[in-house]
Order: C-alpha cells, then sequence, then structure tokens
C-alpha cells in the first residue's frame, strides 16, 4: 500500500481499529446467539455490548499483550477483558481463531466492494457523459495503429463504458463470492459450537453463512474476487492506454486535463505527459499480480494451512487499495479529459480522402464493374493520392473510367461521413438504453 | 494441447473442420438476413446453404490458396466460391474478417464451455456419491498438517462438492461472458453492414450480440473466462493435493485406484503412486498459466491491434483441452477411489485419545475449575500420553483432581466420536439439500 | 506449439526420434561404463552400440508397445530389444527411467539454447547494421509519448542491441544452468549405480554431472531458464512496440517492409499493418505465461513428485519453439525495417523549433538572467509558436529582452541539431567497441 | 511491505531518509566531476560537500515543498538550496530528474543484494552445518509421497545447499544486472551534460555507466533481477515443503523449534503446528508475484513512459523485504530444526523390510532367475508382508525358491542399509568440497 496511490477511506477498512471493532462485533453478536441458545448468560451478552460497544480498543495496548502471548487474538479478548470485566469469560465460547479471522476478512472485502463498486460508479458515469457529449465527434478508426474507417469518440467511450459496466456486474458477483462468514470450529464440524450462532452472527453482519467450512473458509472465493479485480484493472489499462495514444504529440486528439498552474507547461507548451494514465498502466500490472498469488492460495492442506495468510495479508489491502485509488484516478481523468475535435478532424483527413477507398471500390463492384477493375481503378487514383499529394475526390472525379461506372453525386455521397455514423444512436440505444 | 492429455470431444472443437463449418454458418446466416434486407436476392443466399450445406471444405485446398492470398478468410471465401459458384459473390458482404473470427472463437468457447460443464457435472456426481457413501467414515481432521479434531470423509467430500459447484455457477457466468457475436464492420460502426445482420446471425448462433463492438469483440470478456478457468483449476488441484496427502505412506487413507494388472504393483506393494493427482496439480498449473496472458490481451490499441491473436490461438485450443482433461481424470479418481476407514480409524487414535484433550479442557472450566488448573491438570494427563505411551482416558480417570471436577461418565463422554459428528447431516443439508 | 509460430530445427528437437536417438546414446553410454567398470560384458555394450546406433526407432512400434505397458521407458528398451536382441538385457542396468528423462529434457534444453542463441544473433547482426546505417539520422526523442529532445535513430537500435546483448549472456548463463545430467537411481544415492556412471555419459554428451539429485535434477534450474526466456521474450516485445509505434499513421518513421505483391496494399496505401510486431507481442506473452508454472514446480514433493512433468511436456516444447519464431521474427522485420528519414525530419520540426525551448532557457540563465525571468522569456516566445504558429527561432531573434541576454549567434547556436548528437559516437563505441 | 514480515536493516534501505541520501551524493558527485570539467566552480562543488554532507534532510520539510511543486526531485532541489545557499545553483546542472531516480533506484537495490547475500549466506551455512551433523542419518526417500529407497538426513541438507549455492550465484549475478548507472539526461545523448559526469558519479558508488540508456536505464536489468528473487523464493518454498511434510503428525521426522513457553504445547503436545514453513510458502508466492509486472516494465514507449515506476514503488520495496525476511526466518528453521533420527528409523521400517524388494528382484535376476519368476517370487513374499503383516526378510528366508538361488548371507546382504549410503560421501564432496 503506497501512501500515494491510496484513498483514505479504503485504507481505514484495513486499519488495526477497524479489524478489531469487527472482531468486537463478531464476538459479541456470537454472545448474543449464545446467550439466546442458553449457553452463556443473556445478561452476560448484555454487559458484553454495552461495555464493549462504546469502547476504543487500545491497538498498543494489543500489541503489547501480543508481543507476550504470540498470539492475536488471544491478545485482544485479554484487552476485550480488561474492558468488559469477569463476562469476558463468556466470549468466544467455542469459537476457534479462524471464525473471527476469517468473518472478518470477508467482511473487509465486503466492504472494499462496496468502495470499489462507488469508485466503478463514478467511471461509469464519467465515462456516459462524456460519451454523450462526443457522440458525434467524428474521428478515425483505427486497427493496428493505422488509420481504418471513422467512427466516433463517442463510440470509443461508450465501449468503455459498456466494458466498465460489465465489470461492475463482474464485482457485484464479486462481493456475493465473498460476502460469507463461518462460526464453524476448529475444522469445521460445529463440535464446540451450534451453527446457530453462525446462522445468528452473519445474518446481523450481511453475511450468508458458509454452507461447508474447514477451519477457514474455502479460498476458491477469494481467488474468484482478485481475478475479477484483476479483470478490471486491465480494463483501466485498456482505457488508459487509448488516452496515453490519444496524448501522444503526433496524434493530440486529447489531452490529460493540466491545470494552469502546473510547472514546466509554458515552456514547452507540447510537453504535456499523460502521467495519470502511464501511472494506470502500471497501477494495472500492480492490481494484476494478486492474481496468481490468491490462486496458489487455494490448495491449503487437509482442514487448512496458514500460508495463504501472508499473502492475504498482502494482497488483501495492496490490491483494494490500489484498485480503488486507480478507478478514482481513471474517473478524473475522463471527467476532465480535454479533447480536440479539431485534431480528430485533422488527422481523418490526413491523406485527403484516402478513407473512403473502401467504399469507392465497393460502389464500383456494386455499379458493376470486376472485382480486379474496381481494385485497379482506385489504386491508381489512391496512388496519386499517395505519392503526389493529390485529393483522393478530386481526382476520383477526373478519372473517366471511374465516371463511366458513377456519377458526380454518386461519388461525392462516398465522402459523406455520415455513413459511418448512422448507426451510432442504435449502439448508443443498446449501450445507455437511450441515444 | 498435449496427446496424452486430451479428449477427443474438446480437441474436435478446434479442428480446422469445425472452424470452417462455423465460418461457413456464419456467412450464410449473414446471407439470409443480408437477403431479408434485399442487399442480396434471397435465391443466392439458397443457393449458398444448399451447396454449402452439405459440403465438405477441402482443409488442404484452403490452405494452398491461403498460401497464395496470405489471408485465411480470403482462402476459404475463395474455396467456398469453388463450390457454390457465382452466387459465391454475395457471400461477406459488407463484412469484416474479423466479424467471422471473433464470433468463430466465442462460439468455439461456448461448445467448449458446454463440455467442461458436463466433465464438471461429472465430477459433481462423482463427489456426491461419495460424500454420501462415507458421510459417516470419521478421520481426523488436520490444521497446519497436524492433528487437530475429528471430522468424517463425507465431510471432505461435501466440501469440494460446494467448490465445484461453485465452479459450475463460475463457468456458467463464463459462458454467458463469451456467447456474444460481432457482425459490425471493420471498426465496429456497422458502416457497411445493417445491424439486423448481426442480431440474425448471433440468435441463430445463440449468442447475443456485442452491444458495442470495435473491429473485434472486446477481450474483458475473454480475461474473464481465463481467469473462471484458472480458479477452478485451482479447485482441481485442491482436491487433488487432498488425495496425494491421503496416499502418502505414513497417511494411507485412500488410494487412486490401481488395476491388479498394473506393473509394478505386487513387489512393493506400498509403491502405489498417486501419479493422477500428481499430473492433475501439473495440469492446474498449465491451466491456470493462461490467465495473465488473457488478461494482457485487453489492452488492444484503439479499434484493435492483433496481438491478442496468436496468444489465443495458443490458449484457446490448450486451456480447455487441458482443462476439459483434468476434470473427467479428476472424476475418474474421485470414482474410483480407494478409501480405507480403518486407516483412518488408526490415524485418529495414534496419540490415544489426546485428540479429546480440547474437550476435556473445556468440560474441566465448565465444572468451575479456573482456566490456568483446567490446562495443568490436561497437561500433566496428556505428557504421561506423550511422553510415556499412556492412555488418555485412562490417566483422566486415575487422575483425582480431575475426578473432583468430572465422573468418570463425565470425562468418557468427552470420548464419544458423536459429538464431532453431530452436524454433519446439517452440513449435507446445506451442501447437498438433502442428508 | 503453433505450425504457423515453429520452425522446423527447434521442432525437430522435440520429436519422439530425437527423443528416442537421445534415450539410446544415455543408455549406450551408460553400457560403456558398466562395461568399463566391469559391471557388464564389454561385447555387450559394443553389439548395443552397433545395432540401436544404426537403427531406426519405430515410434509407432513404442506407442503400440507403451499402450501395454503403461510405461514409456519400459517400451522403448523393449523395442530396443527388438533391435538388439539378448544383449539388451544389459542395458538400464541399475537406472531409474528419470535418470533417462530428466537427463534427456535438459539435453533437448541446450540444443534448444544453441537454436535461440544462434536465433540471437541473427537479431544482434540485424540490429548491429541497421544502428550503424542509421547512427546519425535525426530523430525526436519522446518521454511519455510526448516530444522531448532530439536522439538518433541509430541510438535507439543500439540500445535494442546492448539489451539483446544482455540477453545473449543471459541465455549463456541460461545454457549452463540446465545443461547438467544424472543417472544417480531412484531417490539419487547411486544406490544400484557408479556414481563414475553418471559422470561417463555426462561427459559424452556435454553435460555436467548434477552434484546432488534426488530422483530428478532439481528444478530451480528450469525455473531460471525460462525465467530467462521470459525476460527475452519482454525484450522483444520492447522492440515490437517502438516498430509499432514508429509505424502509426501519424508517426510513419518506419514500416515493416511490405512486399509490393501483398494483398490490399494500393487501394489504401496507407493501409500497411505492422502485423509482424504486433504478432510478436503476443508471442511474448506466451514465452512469458511459463515462467510462473516453472517456478511453481520448485518445489516437488521429497524425492519427487511428478507434478512437473506435466508442465515441462506442454512448456518445454512450446516455448522454445514460440521464442524461436520469434526470434527470426523478429530478425527479419530489422533486417527488412523500411526506415524514414524524412518523417523524423517533419515530426521534430513539428512545433517549429520549440524542441530546443530547454537549451534556450538554459543559456539564458547561463547568461545570467535570473531563472524565473528566463522562464518567462522562454514562455512568451513559445506560447506564440504554440498558439499563434510562429516559428520559435524568429520570435526569439525578434525578442529584446532575450538579445539583451544572448547574440543571434547564441540564438542560432541553440537550433543545432549536432548539439544533441555529438556524443553518438562515444556511446557506440561503449555498445560495439566501435563507432 | 508488512511490518510483521520486514527487518529493519532492510527496511531502512527504502526509507526517505535514504533516498534522499543517495541523491545528496549523486549530485555531489556530479559536481565534483562538473567541477573538473570546468562547468561549475570547484569552490561551489566543495560547499555543497561541506554542507550537504553532514546535513539531515527534513522529510517533512520536502513533502511541504512537493505538495507545492508537485515534483519530488525539485521539492528535494529546493531544500538543498536551503541547506547549501546560493551554491545550489550548481547542483543539477544538465542533468535529468531520471538520472537521480534511476541511478538511487539501483544503488538501492544493489544494497538489498548486498543484504539477501548475506541471509543467503547464514542460510547456506545453517544447511552445511545441518547437512553434516545428519549426513548418516538414514532416513526413507520417497518419490510421489510413497517410500523409495533409503537415502539421509544429510544428503536432503545438502541437496538444499546446493540449490541455495545456484541461488547465491544467481543473486551475484543479479546484482551486477542493476549495479550500473546513468546521468545521461532528458532522452539519453548527454546532449548537456558530459558523459564523463556518468563515468564519475557511478565510479564513486561503485556502479558501472550503463552502456546506453534513454531517460531511463532499461528495465530488462530489473526484469531478471526479480525474476532471480522469483527464483530463490521458490527454492525457499522447496524447503519449507519438505519441513512441512517431516513435520506431519504421521510422519514427525522433524519439526521446527518449539520453545518450552509457546502457549498451547502442552495440553495437546501433538499440535506444533509448522507454521514458520506455512508462512514461508505464502511469502514465496509473494516475492514470486513481482517477477510478471517486472517482465511488463520492459516495453516503456519510446524512451521512456512512466508506468514502470508505480509499480517500482511497491516491488522495490516489497519484494527485497519480503525476501529478506524469508530468508532469515528460514536460516531460523534449519539452524533450530529438531530432528527425530529414531522417526525416520521406524518409518523406514514401516513396512518389515519391503523397501529392500528392489534388490532381491536384481539379485535373483543376476543370480540368473528369470525377470518373470524373479518378479513372481518377490511379489509372492511382498504380499505376505503387506497383507498378513510378516517380516519380508523372514519370509525369503524361508521361501525355498528364492534359496535355491540366494544363500541367507546373500539374502541379509540385501537388508544392509549401507549399501544405499556407501557414495554419500561423494555426494558430499561434489557439494561442499569435502565429506
Amino acid at each position: 500500500m503506497i501512501p500515494r496511490y491510496s484513498r483514505p477511506e479504503m485504507v481505514a477498512i484495513w486499519s488495526p481499529e477497524t479489524k478489531f471493532r469487527i472482531w468486537f462485533e463478531i464476538e459479541a453478536h456470537a454472545c448474543d446467539a449464545l446467550a439466546e441458545l442458553g449457553v452463556i448468560p443473556k445478561e452476560a451478552a448484555k454487559t458484553i455490548w454495552d461495555k464493549g460497544g462504546k469502547a476504543v480498543f487500545d491497538v498498543a495496548r494489543i500489541d503489547e499483550i501480543e508481543a507476550v502471548t504470540k498470539h492475536d487474538v488471544i491478545a485482544f479478548l485479554t484487552h476485550l477483558a480488561e474492558i468488559v470485566g469477569p463476562d469476558a469469560r463468556f466470549v468466544h465460547q467455542g469459537m476457534t481463531s479462524s471464525d473471527v479471522l476469517d468473518t472478518t476478512l470477508n467482511i473487509q472485502l465486503v466492504r472494499a466492494c462496496d468502495i470499489l463498486l462507488a469508485g466503478l460508479d463514478r467511471v461509469l458515469a464519467a465515462l456516459k457523459a462524456r460519451a454523450f457529449e462526443h457522440k458525434d465527434t467524428v474521428r478515425i478508426g483505427r486497427s493496428h495503429g493505422i488509420h481504418a474507417e471513422p467512427t466516433t469518440m463517442g463510440l470509443t467511450l461508450a465501449r468503455f463504458y459498456a466494458e466498465m459496466d460489465r465489470n461492475r456486474a463482474r464485482l457485484v458477483a464479486a462481493r456475493a463470492e465473498i460476502a460469507t462468514g463461518a462460526i464453524s470450529g476448529a475444522v469445521g464440524t460445529f463440535a464446540n459450537i451450534d451453527p446457530r450462532v453462525e446462522e445468528h452472527v452473519c445474518a446481523a453482519l450481511g453475511l450468508v453463512p458458509e454452507p461447508v467450512s474447514t477451519q477457514v473458509i474455502p479460498r476458491d472465493r477469494h481467488a474468484m474476487f482478485f481475478a475479477i479485480l484483476g479483470v478490471i484493472a486491465s480494463s483501466i489499462e485498456n482505457v488508459a492506454i487509448e488516452i496515453r495514444h490519444m496524448q501522444r504529440t503526433e496524434v493530440l486528439e486529447a489531452e490529460e486535463y493540466f491545470s494552469p498552474g502546473q510547472k514546466g507547461s509554458s515552456a514547452m507548451p507540447h510537453k504535456r505527459n499523460p502521467v495519470l494514465t502511464e501511472n494506470l498502466t502500471g497501477l494495472a500490472r500492480l492490481v494484476r499480480m494478486s492474481v496468481v498469488p490468491a490462486m496458489e492460495n487455494v490448495a491449503l492442506w487437509h482442514e487448512r494451512d496458514i500460508s495463504h495468510s501472508s499473502v492475504e495479508r498482502a494482497i488483501g489491502p495492496d490490491t483494494t487499495v490500489t484498485l480503488d485509488f486507480a478507478l478514482h484516478r481513471l474517473a478524473g481523468v475522463i471527467e476532465k479529459l480535454v479533447v480536440y475535435p479539431e485534431n480528430m478532424e485533422k488527422n481523418l483527413n490526413k491523406f485527403r480522402g484516402l478513407v473512403h477507398s473502401q467504399r469507392v471500390l465497393l460502389a464500383l463492384t456494386q455499379a458493376g464493374v470486376s472485382r480486379e477493375d474496381s481494385y485497379r481503378l482506385v489504386q491508381r487514383n489512391a496512388m496519386k493520392v499517395w505519392e503526389e499529394g493529390k485529393d483522393f475526390l478530386e481526382e476520383l472525379l477526373a478519372d473517366q473510367e471511374v465516371r463511366a461506372a458513377l456519377s458526380e453525386e454518386q461519388i461525392r455521397e462516398k465522402f459523406d461521413l455520415g455513413y459511418h455514423t448512422k448507426h451510432v444512436d442504435t449502439i448508443f440505444k443498446r449501450v445507455f438504453g437511450e441515444a
């Protein structure tokens, strides 16, 4: 977790304070259930809530105890006993540390998910607004980095919207994957605790009881979770790469917003670097790197080994914090992206009409000219444009053989950009439900 | 794709014959739509189906043409023209190669998914049958590879079932991710083809039209697809590792089925190697290795670059074929797994009752003995078992201080395995809906 | 291994024929050593070489036997006995299958390395030739995709040369990593075979005896090997990305060679796609994906488990074949790369002299103008270029405040490109030892 | 970087204080060279060393300035000017931020390497000491987790030694890979700074000048560096897995040291979990996860983009700190590993002599019995051991058909463990140069 790539809201989820608060809530809810089942006194459960509920857990004190006990949950329970008093002996009855730890991790991941969803929504809102703003801003479409046929900036943004919208659905699925809890004991048999405790605690905390756990919640869930984060990161990279390309000196169809006061901008006014999207490219790599270790975590030995734990201590916070930061950075970039329609037009016309050569070719064949002849006709005029800098339309209009097949109007019609944008509304309706 | 790790059914999906058949169907369905829209003659569309529908495409001939044209789709269309005759000129009107290639890839992946689902169903059926068979077969649960508390073999299998059942849901989601088609032209604007063609072709082939495509279908879909395959592979590894552990010489709670005639088994009857599950461990790594490149494929330049193509030529077949093989190998292993309940019992009793020490500890504290004293009492008897090979139950019964707190009946009750299995039915009901 | 991305020379290494030939040689050399040690008759060793040395092993026959024995080495030995006769009983004495299999794999990897080294040498030769050709071809250097300061095409190529030269050294190290053999028996103790047999076989086959093996050669060697291949692939991607950028329509400083007859080139003469370097980008992902599974292969259980085997059956051939193909494809691209110095010059001058603004700024401060004032002076002239399309040099010459600090000659001198290329020779000497 | 998995010595390398100190040294050494070349006054260079050399840079102050300038190097230089006074204007002349940043990163990585080498040396020393201690401690070798032939604990440790020794050589190579510096300006042309400055600074700081750089030092070096760290981590996992297996309840051939006071040990004396080696397994995954992003960092756009930076901000510290911690944890585990030779013997004899069946088989064939008959003889006696719990030696001695081929002495000789350990010294000499 790198401070400069972190937002406090997400960082807070992973603080010791948050963790101990969740630990307390799990324990206290479990006490409620145990009290209801008659295992512990109802008064004790009430006292635990009363005293612990308003307590501020002293992280330094807990660390101090852990230095002696070498066990984090016991250290916390000891500290809790200092706060709650004798009734603390009813806490954690029949439970295993992992019951608390694993359920807590999932609660943290669920909360992280909710923050990520908000970030994704901000990205979606920005993409939608800018897509509609530039729905009809024509630019050249490129395959292989080479000019192909016209498209619009709105379509570019609409496809990123659609992709991010899929990511939203995936993230919702990821949330469901890890929104489970387990209070099932040392090997998951509920030997020492009634399954109804698990049900109560989970319900109280917005979780579903894990149908079958061992000492731990199965890690295929977490593998799926981090894999989905990796896909989202890859989509962020996708948008970032597009913007970096657009901002290239020779292309300059858009730029990241550059505040007037930003150092160094005016002596070399062309030197506005797409550092935010470059940064997003790197952050995507960081998010993605957690995918494989999360998958390697799945095959734990028997009812659990603890190899997953160190991995999750790192990728739990790091990956969610980084992705959260990246989503908001991306949203900011899109919200403020400076688009240059005039440069888009200039780029589009770079080859004086050659972009329409395919349409002319098609028109010739449809007018009955053979494929070979059509190709030859287009080619000889295209070459004049390419080699001598002529204008494609003018050359075609002046080519008698072409004119024998197509009228001036027919030829001019092939140079109409509207031809390429006629289905933009259809696509917008598909993506946004409106156009 | 390694022959020895391949099943013909999945391999067939990736054959040239299958590919060309799908190409034909896409083209022919597109002709239907184009005819319906009046772009091409209805007779032509009919002729194409009539002649192409029953044709066997000659892969060698197509390769021969491609050697000249250096373009696979053109080579196919040329061969198709050889079969269909003059009406072939109406084929592929307004379409781009990628329309055919990308839609075909998704159809292949969808079919692969269906085969994988069948494989997963076989795994699920095997796990369920064996889980019920061994629902009450007690074995020791292990955390950190060390004996913890008793569980049952049925629970082990039930949790693998639950995990694989989650994988089934994920695979269904993966199928939906890539069940889209696109016939949208060079940069996805439908400039040269009506969106209704795409709709018709997709409907005919069981796909959903891609809401917004460029020259290609967006690759976040494929990234998600392969990520899910990676999770499933990790679950396979999880089961494989469990079985490999069970088959260890010192544990021997289960073995892969070893046919009587299998070489080398009798001179060293203990030398039955879990080679199938070891192999599955390796295959899991192979499936998983496609996850990252599939994610790296997402950020294509502008409306497409072709960097994804070579990656998919490899991981498309290799990963689906390997996972398919692994699922069936796993199913076979589970179906025939030789379980040794008597060894499970022997292992469980390895420490002459020490496995019950936790329960005794709890009983003492519940009987009013302080935590410290309870611990001391359990410890001194446990040590006699550990160091002198005594029996834990007998030592406890003979310990006056223990007996002051607990009656013989109360102590004996702590050694009842039923205590650990009392909620097995509850868990089975959660997992299977029945117990 | 995808045929279209394969070269026969590398593919041949992985054929069954090559494999069986190596198996034979290991066995025959071992017989020599065993004969020398008096374990088997010298005549037998001679017969084995005489008959086996000239034999063509019948792959189909071996497969047939394996279908029965379910063991590849036994199948081969059985076939060998069919060829050699009764003396075949002296073959493989005291050896373990893995002795043959692991030593063979390393021989194949060593041979693959030698082919890769030749490929890398071709790349190096191409880079060097083109670097010297374009040593002084000035082009704009870019950071963040944005124009920075001038550099030369030769420097670009020289740095790729230096990078590939490092890769050559790494590949030599990789070769040494896996140039070991082991004939050490079931668990590596030489219980049934004298270590001198291993020494003889290794010496005969150009290998070093593995100092300590188990049943297998330790897999950290192979992990290192594939990691190095992954680095080389990443460097290939590095060059490929540079060329793809250079070929972008708006940049067009270089192009992959496009043969005159190549389809589709003339109707859209700008539509020359950098498909080879795009393909290399994808191939780099494929090579790289073997790195992690090769590392996961290191931790085998005890004296070996067989999980690594399936992984290596795939990545052994696939990764070496793909990288070999990529190296030759890259060499071809560089050898024939069409460079456009005139476009480089055009791009360099895109901002009418602004590229020199940094030097002017420095000159002003060195002439005693304060940092703030220097910046202001440069900025106000730069802005006229940026916003009004003026020429930077002319504006500076006309700016009285600038002229108060710098003479016309001093200003003009700042626009000399030679300033930027003055150390090119120094760098070339560092890289190539000559300039 | 997770505090509990961090050692202060390595953490210190990545502190802001260390970073600013290195920045200062690079700048000050550059000033020396610039002064020597007559570019700046010698007095200024002296003043900079005098004042800056003893200064404590105020991290908070630098952060404060950076909050305004949004540029870390400028913030530092501003703070340096506060310390040095007017002569500070001679600092950083002709240099680019990346000159400082990239050279600093490499210095940090070199220092990290030196610490890692010390850690590796500790591991090697521990492995060597324990290997000699247990050179002749016989244990069963296992392939596939199944008993195979005897080996010794010393051989197990010797092979880990050999593997770690290879890793040491790799780490030395990794150090050389990144022990370069670059002071070459905005695009690496030395336009604004003499190459001799680079040479001086590098020599002063123990680096080699990068032969050809762009704005940055090429990232194939860092990719190789992290790949090597990934291999070392995989070797750590290899050792960890072996120990985890040895500590399994059913095997118990060794245990991680468990201090007498460690909680929970005595009530369940068997419940000593190999948590350190499990942790190492997880840490290996964390180290390994940096390999792929480091490779993805290689292909920067043109003379640099900044995508690598965020990746390195994370993996630079995290990966070196984690690996360093892991090496020392591993060394501690090995140093204190509790080995149970008596359990090794017990496990070895688990099948009452069956482990020697292969030798008996061989002896029979060597005594002239046909392969088939030998096999049958061994098998029928082995089966009595396996199914009826008989002793293999006794059965063989009582088998008339066996005795017809082999004398009692010959049979007994096959049960001599010395047969398996006779080459241990040879192997030790290979590995350690002594035995």
